[in-house]
């Protein structure tokens, strides 16, 4: 046997015991899925025959280790899988590995949750600002922030720059780049983000708001700091991500740069696949936890009853993962959007309570040509809710 | 109406009219997938209420246009949809995300193939090595190569170095670490990495063979490049990315720095749930082309019949991917991995030809404690079988 030499002394040392539990629902019957969850354990960590991995610390600690296990009916069951917090590393990349790495490839998998200890946790600094100091930063402290969306795309950096203008002075309180203006050689980068900042600061002075505006550094691998410094350099207030695009990883260096130092936003571009279906993560654990360990400040996302796919339950997830005490880092915005329009807002008001910030897209556009008129009437709306919810529960 | 004075004039002067094209399979009957793919063309563009958008060069050319529309019943339709390179850039993360960003999260719509004009191809630079340079430089020319992997995670940095040396003993081709080998405390980065790099050298130098090996560079944002430098710097040979857990442009990026000029091979963790299913990029997509466009030199994923779901079509498709004219860029290797044993060689050379590099993880340790000699019995399997076919063929 290879492995006769092997030091299990060594690696005991070094494994603390402090673990770390994801829960899964797996497909099939309780024979199916316990065996499933089996070689989950084996398959996110040695991914080596069971029989020959060496007795003792490797096969005690280093591989998953089932906690639970629960046939939920229906062809599915429910496994808590524990692992060591050293086989996850500090690194965010890792983490996610072994959290749903290799078994991804599987089908049938599904991450439920996961749960950290405070000391894994402690590793992440997380949301820089979060909902607390977002309000600070925009004094909006009593009601839901409202969201404007720069587009469509083909207009020019000085369109884009006269739009934000407008948004900024009809009360939006943050405006972000739409999800596909990158560097279009039609609205490039640094032209749109200097003209863009320069404008909503300008109706900021006029206004005395505190309007945020977010450029999309959503860029090739090398350009996403540059881009997230110039935009800190001309005053735009924030940035959008889109973890699905530049890895997970980038939003957290991002967040947790001192230099840069900026509100976040993520936004879901690629990763409908991993929320849909029977594989995959929930919206619960990769919108809402994933997220906020990776430091995003507030956390796009289509509400349900629009085009796109999510139902009430998983957007009610979603704001827990972002709202939810969890071991120190900062509670963060979720920012239910995805073809909401201004008749919608008292509805997504009662869903979503006042910490929530709502996103308008196209729905700006529907009320009328003046753009300044229609953000208004809109944030009358808003307030309208929210002082009737005052009335109602003061 | 607010774009009453958008100037038209000023998009055509930026718009070439140079377009790719992708192919989606739209669930639903033809009225159903047919006003998908016009909701695709707009979702992935400007995002903007369809009557609102100007005429002119935003309406003909930003939006995606459908090429062609077929049903091809069973509740299901195919769709050609075209878009601007402008709107693209000349960013691989917006590439993506035109193709499948946003409707990712929709559900029901898949990406079959997509198809770039050798003028956008010309962008990027693709795979740095590919087959015919991998083969120079191990020196294996007229057969299948062979793949292994440094495991079980738990083995301290000397034994995974005393396994790297007996891999290149034996003869194996290229050794990579296992993928969920980071820098875990008990086998830091550095510490392995400089070791299992001295050990194949060593064991290159005894035999004359030119083993490769390729640490797992997969780490978080800003760890990324300086773990591909330090493998450089100790002579590995070659690097491992999981671009689904780095973001797909990291690997590019690693594959142009003229720095680090290095064999990449990536690792499909965390995209599984893009591959399997209704929604998602179809494994020639997104294993294949996405990978060559991102200067992958080999791409390893899990051969049908193991313990993953891949099917033999899919796997074709992979290989059709990695190997097929591709405007200029080199044709790369397909790495079938996942459980395959000794005993499997004849047929998956068969099945995948000689252009391919077979991957053992855990079945090199199956056939006995001696693992040199173990990798000699499944080299010489794989010389006999690639000699069993020139003498039909021959």
């Amino acid at each position: 046997m290879f492995f006769k030499d092997f030091d299990n002394g060594r690696l005991r040392s070094k494994i603390t015991g402090e673990r770390f539990s994801v829960t899964y629902t797996i497909k099939g019957n309780a024979r199916e899925a316990l065996d499933r969850a089996r070689d989950i354990c084996i398959e996110q960590t040695v991914e080596f025959p069971v029989d020959l991995i060496p007795e003792g610390a490797m096969r005690d600690s280093v591989c998953g280790r089932i906690e639970s296990f629960e046939d939920l009916k229906n062809d599915a069951c429910r496994a808590v899988i524990s692992y060591a917090a050293e086989v996850a590393t500090d690194e965010l990349t890792q983490l996610i590995n072994v959290i749903f790495g290799n078994i991804s490839l599987m089908g049938g998998i599904r991450v439920e949750r996961f749960d950290l200890p405070p000391s894994m946790l402690k590793r992440f600094k997380g949301p820089r600002f979060g909902i607390e100091d977002i309000r600070a930063i925009t004094s909006v402290h009593e009601r839901p922030l409202l969201f404007a969306v720069l587009k469509p795309m083909g207009l020019s950096p000085g369109d884009m720059a006269d739009l934000a203008y407008r948004y900024a002075s009809g009360g939006m309180d943050v405006i972000k780049d739409d999800h596909g203006l990158t560097d279009q050689i039609f609205c490039p980068f640094r032209e749109r983000v200097a003209l863009c900042a320069e404008a909503v600061n300008r109706a900021n002075r006029e206004t005395g708001k505190k309007t945020i505006y977010l450029p999309n550094v959503t860029a090739s691998f090398d350009k996403i700091v540059e881009r997230a410094r110039f935009a800190r350099d001309v005053g735009a207030g924030g940035i959008l991500v889109e973890p699905g695009l530049t890895g997970i990883d980038a939003m957290r260096y991002l967040a947790e740069d001192d230099d840069i130092a900026a509100p976040i936003f993520s936004q879901p571009a690629l990763q409908g696949t991993c929320l849909l279906g029977e594989s995959g993560l929930s919206h619960y654990s990769l919108l809402g936890l994933i997220n906020r360990i990776a430091g995003a400040d507030g956390v796009i996302f289509p509400h349900a009853g629009g085009r796109f796919s999510f139902s009430e339950d998983e957007c009610r997830d979603i704001v827990k993962g972002c709202r939810e005490e969890m071991g120190g880092l900062r509670p963060i915005f979720p920012c239910p959007g995805g073809g909401l329009t201004p008749d919608r807002i008292a509805g997504v008001t009662r869903f979503y309570g006042k910490d929530a910030i709502f996103l308008i897209g196209g729905g700006l556009f529907r009320q009328g040509p003046d753009i300044i008129e229609n953000c208004r009437r809109l944030l009358k709306a808003v307030q309208d809710t929210q002082q009737g919810a005052s009335a109602r529960h003061g």
